[in-house]
């Protein structure tokens, strides 16, 4: 695309190499800072900064978080013995925003796909494995229904099963090939609630 | 919506305060700021300071330029008797695209519309109306076929035409490969009345 600026054709690049975003979507976001107030920029700016230098992985569950042991490991009132193992933070706040599950989370930070070379040792799972040792209740699996998904919450049954800890796998509520941050409230609450023994 | 990081709460917030962006693309970005390389993101933020530092509007044309003057308006090759008057950047660049036209650009900076308190005041049509002093031969009216593109189009070329310059406006009607089935009908009407002869 010819420009009549540099500085703003490499914005607009930034912008398109990052996920969702397409060629003419950067283009509106790259003209739009060019024509704002400093202020919104600087605003702007200093949030994205924020999260480069103050956001941290929680030591227990690995979810996003501002400070080591994220607000809800450090919630006195959430049922440490549950544990919500899901793929990506996203996950989690979909769970959370449901308001029904007063357990904790595991971030695995994706799924198995040996297509893409993700296996179990790129994922949380010795972490999963470590937090075991607990009086651990319950381990439910809520990975996507993907092909990914599907594969990763059977591996972690298979090596879950042996501490004699209850696993289950969120119901099949979940339309098959969709991604649980885009799923309605109601349909996770009802996978929720239909969960299984795996 | 509940988040494990204050942090990531507000760069959501920035991000979904953006144009064509909702709150699920805001999260997105924002998750995938939280997740990517410290390098990554700093490309990102000096790109934006670039465009907030370093961009001006062109003294002649008003566009988004590096230096006082954009590469269109200093280009010797360009016919600075032709000038094509667009509402916004995006447009011209759309223009631009086309590589046809070799004329220069004049940007208005949006539309007339009352209802939002846009007035000719408010658009670069003074700015336009200087430019017409040295010896202009057309000026190609480019604005929006929405209401208020009209609207301006027939206001500059009231203002324009005691200029003795030639008043010209882009042609309207079925855009190539479409289906006339799905095509609007005021734009039916307008490309019925505006039919040339074969």
């Amino acid at each position: 695309m010819l420009n009549s600026s540099e500085n703003l054709q490499n914005l607009i690049a930034e912008f398109a190499n990052l996920p969702g975003l397409g060629r003419k979507s950067a283009g509106r976001l790259a003209y739009f800072i060019a024509n704002a107030p400093k202020e919104r920029i600087d605003s702007l700016i200093s949030a994205i900064k924020n999260v480069r230098d103050n956001i941290k992985k929680c030591k227990i569950c690995w979810t996003l978080s501002d400070s080591d042991i994220c607000n809800i490991c450090s919630n006195e009132n959430r049922n440490k013995k549950q544990i919500m193992v899901v793929e990506n933070e996203r996950d989690m706040i979909a769970y959370e925003n449901v308001g029904e599950y007063k357990g904790v989370y595991h971030v695995l930070g994706g799924a198995i796909s040996p297509l893409i070379g993700i296996g179990p040792n790129e994922l949380k799972i010795k972490e999963l494995i470590s937090r075991l040792k607990d009086d651990i209740e319950e381990v439910i699996i809520a990975t996507n229904s993907s092909v990914e998904g599907e594969t990763t919450a059977t591996y972690l049954a298979k090596i879950i099963k042996p501490f004699n800890i209850k696993v289950t796998r969120i119901a099949s509520g979940v339309p098959i090939g969709s991604d649980i941050e885009n799923v309605d409230e109601v349909t996770l609450l009802r996978a929720f609630n239909g969960r299984t023994e795996l």
